[in-house]
């Protein structure tokens, strides 16, 4: 079975050294790691900690937010970052419309990219753009399509910018397998989490561990694995009520989830 | 300015009677009808009504679902409806996955399109196809994209099969411009409503009126306007606080955002 990854969002109030134990034990071997709790514990702390702990870190979660005023520097660092926590691909939420037309929104996307993926190469880590659901394209991504991103992709070497592919945004879109095909190795992170519904009052939290809700897992694990995607796939599931519950148990059902729906 | 007409989900709690009594006060000379308000006033009864106050009605709403058991005689009722309310389109929500793989629902659109076209034919009502905005494919229509819509529609004539296009199902994408242009005399149905957020608990209640969220209408009227659509422009928006004022307030306001949008 394809390795599995477990994204810290999945259990976000469980603090990083008790995930970083808590995968151990459980003979998980790669993790996705988000910056705020990583600064938190120290940028070093935590690389040493998942290094001795014998892990690897799948992404870093997340860069991108292009309209807001520091997005340069802020991007700069996370890519830094995720090179020193030796993730292969930052994570990236592109940010939302800020008060501009659709095109301009995304014009200011494309310019973001063009600015980072220098420092994306000389650093080794990809610009992992993540097309999100529509309905985060207002406030939070105006990718909002697996096409969109990839020709937000298109003019960079894959090892600059690539994808960060979560099953909760693209599951609906009729030309996911044929995007799939054509987005090749640029997939640089592959996430799973369910579409449950009827969705929460606050629908960014209202996400379901794989096989819990509509998404049809097999053939899209199916067609990223026939990329020659090679990396861990992670879980990542923004949900409120998993939240809640204590870490162990949360990292518990997330492998049961994962095995669930794994071909 | 292109003639407004009022699609009466705007006011939902709204007796018919009382909107076409409303609307011919107000100067509005078009109507969007839905078909149980229509059965419990009457169907006859219902096109007399507005058509002795001098009203067209620009749409019925909604057939489609075709997962359901009856979809086949409910949709032929829904057109023989439309076409005895003069309506020109019949509004088609499509249906979610009901249990399906989204290609295998995907496929059961085609074929319940397949199936009554020719009546659509006969009776000279199009069926209009929703795409509809992707957070509610699961539930509500597997038709969650405009260019999936366009597919759809292209073995028939335009008289037969034809678009409903809401700006709120289709603003994020960013191939919006392209697919109206390809769209042609396909968009049989044009209607308006906002993207607001935060979304609601209940996302089906939280659409706003023109001018009140996140979608520029000017460049998307101007675009299905440059197709030739020559039919009315409804404003329907579904939106739990605007049903719980008076009907004669919410026609008002209704008719203001959509002057306030228009070029």
């Amino acid at each position: 079975m394809k390795e599995f990854s477990f994204n810290q969002a999945t259990a976000k109030y469980w603090p990083l050294v008790d995930v970083v134990k808590g995968c151990a034990a459980a003979g998980v071997r790669h993790v996705g790691l988000w910056r705020e709790p990583v600064a938190e514990y120290g940028l070093s702390r935590s690389a040493a900690l998942v290094k001795d702990a014998g892990l690897s870190v799948t992404s870093l979660c997340r860069g991108g937010f292009f309209g807001e005023d520091d997005w340069y520097d802020d991007n700069r660092r996370a890519l830094d970052e995720a090179a020193e926590l030796g993730a292969p691909a930052l994570v990236l939420v592109c940010g939302g419309l800020f008060g501009r037309p659709l095109a301009e929104a995304r014009d200011r996307v494309a310019g973001g990219l063009e600015a980072l993926a220098p420092h994306a190469l000389d650093v080794g880590v990809t610009l992992a753009v993540e097309p999100m659901h529509p309905m985060f394209c207002a406030d939070r991504s105006v990718v909002a399509s697996f096409a969109g991103a990839l020709e937000l992709c298109a003019p960079y070497p894959a090892a600059a910018v690539g994808i960060t592919l979560d099953t909760y945004h693209v599951w609906w879109d009729e030309r996911v397998f044929e995007l799939i095909a054509q987005a090749g190795d640029r997939i640089a992170s592959f996430q799973l989490a369910d579409w449950v519904v009827p969705l929460p009052a606050d629908v960014l939290v209202g996400r379901g561990l794989p096989g819990s809700g509509h998404v049809d897992f097999g053939p899209l694990i199916e067609a990223v694995l026939a990329t020659g995607y090679d990396r861990p796939i992670e879980v990542e599931v923004f949900n409120a009520e998993l939240w809640a519950r204590p870490g162990e148990e949360i990292l518990r059902d997330t492998i049961a989830a994962y095995q669930s729906v794994m071909v």
